[in-house]
């Protein structure tokens, strides 16, 4: 690492973190239209902060839902070119009775900084803006061009980045893609992922009675609607195996090789998992590790469940009706669609009798998984070592980034995927936190990153 | 009918439906601490109604819950003494969003009346408080002694009803029980029950990791506590037959005799039934006509299920929390305790790995049956056959009185269940209803019950 960038990163430390407490103040929630304000507070913050970093051509950028932040910087003349990623947006906070602290409140205890989005994904993205920002104080150029693109709907499915990466492919145009919205494998073992799991994502809702009946005067003659999606759900699982049953689920799924296996074995610690979750137990499909599991198998979850009476105490009610939630972690070659396709059959196959049937499918992702030798990766590979003292793993990741397909199949892009948060810091949960070690080790392996880039491309 | 009392009630119709307009007005959910001053308003309009209408030595007579209502008329020498229950409590009104008028704003249309409470059971209460009236009013005296006795935590259980009748052994000695808190078998089918089904309900909660996690991070590699839930209420049935799979269950059932299976299968009427409820199929136990299957067996029921996410769209966590609301209805003669002890050991045998079970035991209600030669049903029968100009059917009902028991048990009462709701009334659901035509009805009835107890005892 150049002395003058380290010796400038230790002095502004301290303003750093003062202003991603304020870009973490706003509560950008995507998925919560009374927070739409919000959302676009946050982007006008993000832009601010480019411009004053030295970036061009800084602007908001209409979508149909929440807009994207651009800004570039063209002047390094036969250099690669580098798209960087990130998204402003954040996930909901409920339930909010589980915070210890104010989710866009941040607090900074024994060097962890909690607030919602700290680790996913804001807190990241203010790192990619200081990249290029302590580079240009010190240097006064970047060794590669960067576009910044920054989203506000990653946490509802991106759902109009397509269009909108269609209609400004030239301005797009780049020779990789940077994201920082992956975990690194422990909190002092950096990683490179070179694969992330698909999405399909659904809504099964039973209607009963046309309303809900009392159970004393019905009971016992009509299909209870829990009744009928406990059935229903219960077929979807062997649970013995821990297999998914849908017929044909696994028909896609690309087998791990054996050097993959024995990184999985090796980076499982069943035991620390466990005593992180406090947990008796884990669970899952037999004949895999827990990190193959989470990296290299397709799951099918239950994400939210719910019909009848919720209140305290009882309610004889047969409830008229029930809703089940649920996403599916997919794996490459697995085909969101098909396997939406899939679900919607099993289901109506498996309708237990007297209940109507309404299956809604909703977001997905492709799932993806990048060569090993690409020059990137190695570019990747010597900055984290660098900036970290330790070579890092060359890893999977169980959840979705769905643009890095986008930007690979209408852009070409090879993404690399180098990110400084933990699996175990809460985002998408309550008390969502950040380890600022990593954000201090992470910013210099972003800045070392883009030196390192045109040496290896 | 008496031709003066007959004359007296078409008179006063007007005024009586006014004045159980203001009664329903009142919101007197029992379960909702929010509404305590509500119940008791209603006790205060219930005791004013009763001493207007001649009743001597009435006061709300107080509980650790909520106040019971007391007035009495003891100048019939010789007679038999009638006590006379009824509850002022109702249910919530959730979901609110599926009531079509206002719940505690009652409103008349085609002789019909909408109200929370409407049917179960203020409608019914004021009509057994204008018993006593319209014959006093007209005949100066009362053909029995009556003892006035209506509660507000019927719909919670009747929790402080124990104590209190142990405490007033002597004030609530009678030699009949009069109930008006059950249905008729059809619009103008009257009926007398002489069997209620029992009750045992109990909350069932799933805890899984400390926290909800990302289902991207973890998912595969812990166990899902939506699908324990599922997993484990997936077992309380056998899908093919319908039955109840908890080990002991049937035990204690008392088998229906031949008459009686014949009258529930005479009263069966599926069709109508699947109308009424715009289904296009019922389902219940095996073996079993679907009037058999309420009256006669016992069920288990979800009334409750709920986990995760239940916003819009998709929200992809891994919940580490589930609750299940169950009640079981409950025939002679099984034993509430010995049900949900079996219960808790059945969730305690089938629970699946991953996940720390709760099992918090909730109501429950004895299960009853009267001897259908007892003289006081002989009154009811010539009672109805009077009012309605038709034999009344000896039924059983599908719900709870639980303190049915408690005044067989404790004072020695024979219960009279003449009630005028109808099943097809949606009593603790939205839009509950009454038709007043059973109102008229079933007020004559009532009055003629108390000349006939007379002459049969």
């Amino acid at each position: 690492m150049d002395e003058q960038i380290n010796s400038y990163l230790e002095k502004n430390r301290s303003l750093y973190l003062k202003q991603m407490t304020d870009f973490l103040s706003i509560p950008s929630i995507s998925s919560d239209s009374t927070h739409k304000a919000d959302v676009r507070r946050a982007a006008e913050w993000l832009a601010g902060d480019l411009k004053n970093g030295g970036m061009d051509h800084v602007r908001l950028m209409e979508t149909a839902g929440h807009p994207v932040v651009y800004g570039d910087y063209l002047k390094a003349e036969g250099k690669p070119t580098v798209l960087v990623y990130g998204h402003y947006d954040v996930q909901p906070v409920d339930p909010i009775d589980k915070w210890k602290t104010e989710p866009f409140k941040p607090v900074i205890k024994n060097n962890i900084i909690y607030a919602r989005g700290c680790s996913d994904d804001k807190g990241q993205v203010f790192m990619l803006a200081k990249m290029a920002e302590s580079i240009l104080a010190v240097k006064k150029e970047l060794p590669v061009n960067i576009k910044f693109f920054f989203e506000g709907e990653e946490e509802i499915g991106s759902a109009h980045l397509n269009d909108f990466v269609d209609d400004h492919l030239d301005l797009l145009k780049a020779d990789v893609l940077l994201v920082s919205d992956t975990t690194m494998v422990g909190l002092d073992q950096p990683a490179v992922c070179y694969g992330l799991r698909g999405l399909c994502g659904l809504e099964v809702r039973l209607q009963g009675a046309n309303g809900d009946l009392h159970s004393g005067v019905y009971g016992g003659a009509v299909q209870n609607t829990l009744h009928a999606m406990v059935e229903l759900l219960a077929t979807l699982h062997d649970d013995k195996t821990g297999k998914v049953t849908v017929n044909g689920f696994y028909d896609q799924v690309r087998p791990l090789s054996s050097e993959e296996r024995a990184t999985c074995e090796k980076l499982s610690d069943d035991k620390a998992l466990m005593k992180q979750l406090d947990l008796n137990a884990l669970y899952g499909e037999e004949g895999y590790s827990t990190v193959a599991r989470i990296w290299a198998r397709p799951t099918l979850e239950l994400n939210g469940l719910f019909g009848g009476f919720q209140g305290e105490g009882l309610k004889t009610v047969i409830p008229s009706t029930a809703t089940a939630k649920i996403t599916c972690r997919l794996v490459p070659d697995q085909d969101p669609e098909v396997i939406g396709s899939l679900l919607k059959k099993h289901f109506e196959k498996h309708l237990p009798v007297g209940v109507k049937l309404d299956v809604v499918l909703m977001d997905h992702a492709e799932p993806f998984v990048m060569p090993l030798d690409h020059p990137a990766l190695k570019a990747a590979d010597a900055a984290l070592e660098d900036a970290f003292r330790l070579k890092p793993v060359f890893s999977r990741q169980g959840g979705s980034v769905p643009i890095v397909n986008t930007f690979h199949d209408k852009l070409g892009l090879a993404p690399v995927l180098m990110g400084f948060g933990l699996d175990s810091e809460n985002f998408h949960a309550p008390n969502e936190h950040f380890h600022l070690v990593n954000f201090d080790r992470g910013l210099r392996a972003l800045i070392a990153f883009l030196y390192f880039l045109p040496e290896k491309m």
